[in-house]
């Protein structure tokens, strides 16, 4: 499963120590536990933002469509990269928990332009939130400039933001901004944050800076059954993950492991796509296919040679050699 | 927190072990790695069903929604009792992944006339699924012949049914029926097996006995947010709970607390309903409510002096003894 | 087809016309021609209130659904009589428009304590929205009064009123009061105020007194496919049902109609409830049952003998006495 | 308002006759009248099919997204043209209706890959319908090979097709095929056949091909407010417009004058689409645009200067010769 993507992983220690303490005794349920509380404080403290607010989740999923749905109406369209998570690998998540809104891929370079085609007629669909992902599907990093300027076309023509960060922790690391500068401050409505690629169990943090849509989404979260009864369980997780860095110490691993493969792989094939965070895209020539077929990579991601690869916060510099040696073989 | 519900409580050490064993080395995502494989093999024997189907996810809410979802269309009516958790615990989930249905609470001893008299005028709704649960949400048990004869009234009207089982396994200890008896060979749908009040960390199983229930299922439970892509750590908990008997054993613990509980209780006030199961009703008399609210209980259940009282899988004799000592005084 | 309902009716002749006058020539669509402007005016005029905003739909169903959902979100409670449209006759148009709300039907003389106990535990759904209906569908008329004491006890709580107004026309013609005292006036949000049980070909006026309700609501009647393009063949249905008060005489002579008709019948059997608009209920007498079958009655309305009677607009004394004289034979 | 919609027009006498007809007398309601009755006869006649079933409606966004729905799951796709009624104009009807389907638009020329595209992964939605539209937004008419042609593709992936026929007469007249070549014999699962751009108040007719379809159909039509009562007022207009020919006649005349239209401002202007039925796309030079805009036209459909321009069953040759007099001045 090497570099096969960053949920096949296990997980980090201090996370499964996290979990086993937060077993000992009871707690309230429901998120009224001690260790959710700490959490949330943990959080402000983070992003620097007192009054934003937190539901911890399972997965990126559940937590995708339940902030696109707290910001955008039946009627409502979303507009996002075509290839985005929220669009190519929900199912129609965020169709389902919105009641029918459109997702709407489209080339984010022509935003302004998409956004007010859809806009003029008001009979298509009423533009209401802009989904954005960072680290990208592509494995490229919006800086707090390029995030900034996306949501301003957004919010100019009253629209929200929500930002999947699946590999949130990966951008952080990237580019070396602060969660806020990467969030709130650059016009981020929701933001969740992702924990499982990165060395949970199974943990996503949706993160709400607009306080006025946090009522509307606890309903949602509740009703979507989305809301732990042990939910300690999963804040366990999430507190454990932000101690002491780990979240940061997890992704710098992960993002050194990828710039390793990729120059290694690139003695050998074309990089396709600047390595920024922890994903590698390589044009793979025919005499390596089978390599890559062993490896558990059933078909290319996209044309018929560029496979994906992950690295994560586990990977070892004796994987990627070994991979690297079987390739130059 | 002394028994004011089971999902208070922690987990069962041999749950966390299985969580951490199967953190170790690298698995396929969502639903295709070895311990979810080993899990379906395993509950297909337990339950004596060869096709039967698995879905693991987080909640009850998920679980239940997600079942009464697949056999229920938009227009149509789902019955239970007016005590359900479906109906009175969970935000309108059943109406919400089923695209709308009706949830219409009734007095089950009255299930076929409730049924013909929603179903005669085809205006109201369509009569699609009975939704009973077992462990009962009061504390009783139906053995295989109280739901046979359930289930009967549902099929011979076209309708299917699904079981909430989030006490599943204090019934099954305490009607001493196989797991097969109290569900698909009494009439059966889709069972949601619970973990999570029982010494799991969270965990539910949807267990389908018509497997031509399974391929739709698949797709709301993928669209729902509720499959995890690092299904191994949920699929974990299962199979640790199913080893060894851990979840009969760990039932019949809860349920003789319960016995104990109501029998000290007894002495002081009145038990309102039979104990049949890990929850005893109390009618507290007004000078020891101050003590049921330093015990957390905010206020009664029903009427103005009903509390619930529920044991667990990790309650200790010492624990109902101190309670019933402080009553005592 | 005698009595059997008031929507087995034509159509008053002022509303051909209308509707054939409308016809000439062409106008701007989808509500902007200037038939659908005058109606405004008029009903503004009718109600005594400048700033309330209408929406023309085809049917009883779409309206009460479409006012509903504006006022009530996915998670909300709808309470209503057991008996009402909405509930028993609509196949879920109002869960489905509402995006999976849970209308629960109750009984209305208690009324705040059913909402208080959905509400209480905030599990169930929030309490959004209280419907009535006037004339009821028992035939019975609210006065301005016993209105504003119902919408008084959900007003308390938070919650708008909807109206469904199908007989709203015999209601008016019952008790006297003006349009405005039996809406707005004693807290109504939305009036769906019908046309076609009472001599139009089929028109039904959603009345939006609050405004702030009316841009979402806009969106939802195109949405839902609502929306006519012709739509002043729809307003002038409505603009003629308006004009010299014909809707009031309609409605007068179906009241009478009914009248003579329950006095007669009363002479034979027992008339089960107040006739106050133009509904009779009337427990029929064995011998007496082929009479109504062969009339188009198919089957009593509730119990195995009470058959509903309506008279309309177009009822003829020639007919009751017709039909009276048939029963005393 | 010259030229500017097809739905910004009158009524053939023939319709309003037939109105005032059944206003006469009584009739059972729902549906079960004898006019409905007799349209499904000739309907069934028309298209030279026995089995069909019908459901009239007065919208062609009903009409379109109860279609839809019947044949698309929520997690479905439905591929369309970029310039789709159902994706640009319907504000997401038909992703209300179906529960949150993606409707998905394409270039048809490529229809094979967009839709294996979107298959391959079976994680974005599953292929469920393809929705055609003839004669096109775009005024061009796909011949029965042409339609043919693109309903094998969504076949042969298990796929339904809904064809979109607001102006259906009008393609029928253009290419001289019968109804039943233009629908199901080409591979259409469902038409909804238009009236009221050609002719009628307000009525379209759900024409369902494959009878296993129509019992959800049916609910659906109820449940989404769209059955009227006094549905033998609708079925009245339906019948007139099958009788003596008269949609054929209807969009023969409207054809027609497209192309004189099309003549003559072709002189003065680029007609930039073929002209096959009663759709005119012309580039209007900067010296006429005060001129359309005095024509009610607000703004160009496309670019800056591309004009759509309409004729109708009612479009005189006199009022085309006074516009292309005045654009020639």
């Amino acid at each position: 499963m090497a570099f096969h993507s960053d949920n096949t992983l296990g997980c980090s220690p201090e996370i499964l120590e996290a979990v086993a303490r937060a077993a000992a005794g009871s707690a309230p349920s429901y998120g009224f536990d001690p260790v959710t509380a700490r959490l949330r404080e943990r959080v402000r403290e983070l992003f620097a933002h007192d009054a934003l607010e937190i539901f911890p989740v399972l997965t990126g999923t559940a937590g995708n469509a339940l902030a696109i749905a707290a910001m955008t109406p039946p009627w409502g369209a979303v507009f996002c990269s075509g290839e985005a998570h929220i669009h190519r690998d929900e199912l129609g998540a965020p169709e389902f928990f919105s009641g029918g809104a459109k997702v709407i891929p489209i080339d984010l370079a022509r935003l302004a332009e998409a956004i007010d085609e859809i806009g003029s007629g008001g009979r298509t669909a009423i533009p209401a939130c802009l989904s954005l992902t960072n680290a990208t599907e592509s494995g490229t990093v919006y800086t707090p400039d390029a995030l900034r300027e996306l949501c301003a076309v957004a919010n100019a023509r009253g629209m929200r933001v929500h930002l999947d960060g699946a590999r949130f922790a990966n951008a952080v690391a990237s580019c070396g901004a602060s969660p806020a500068e990467l969030s709130w401050r650059a016009g981020v409505d929701i933001l969740v944050f992702g924990g499982t690629k990165n060395g949970a169990l199974a943990a996503e943090l949706i993160v709400v800076f607009d306080p006025s849509l946090a009522r509307e989404l606890a309903l949602r979260w509740h009703r979507g059954g989305h809301r732990l009864s042990k939910m300690r369980f999963l804040s366990a997780q999430l507190e454990a993950y932000l101690a002491d860095d780990l979240w940061l110490r997890n992704a710098r691993r992960a993002n050194a492991a990828a710039l390793r493969l990729a120059q290694g792989l690139g003695a050998l094939m074309e990089i396709v796509r600047p390595v920024e965070a922890n994903v590698v895209f390589a044009r793979v020539p025919p005499h390596l296919r089978a390599l890559f077929a062993e490896a558990g990579y059933d078909w290319p991601l996209f044309g018929d040679d560029v496979y994906r690869l992950v690295t994560g916060f586990s990977t070892t510099d004796a994987e990627i050699d070994a991979f690297l040696a079987a390739a130059a073989r």
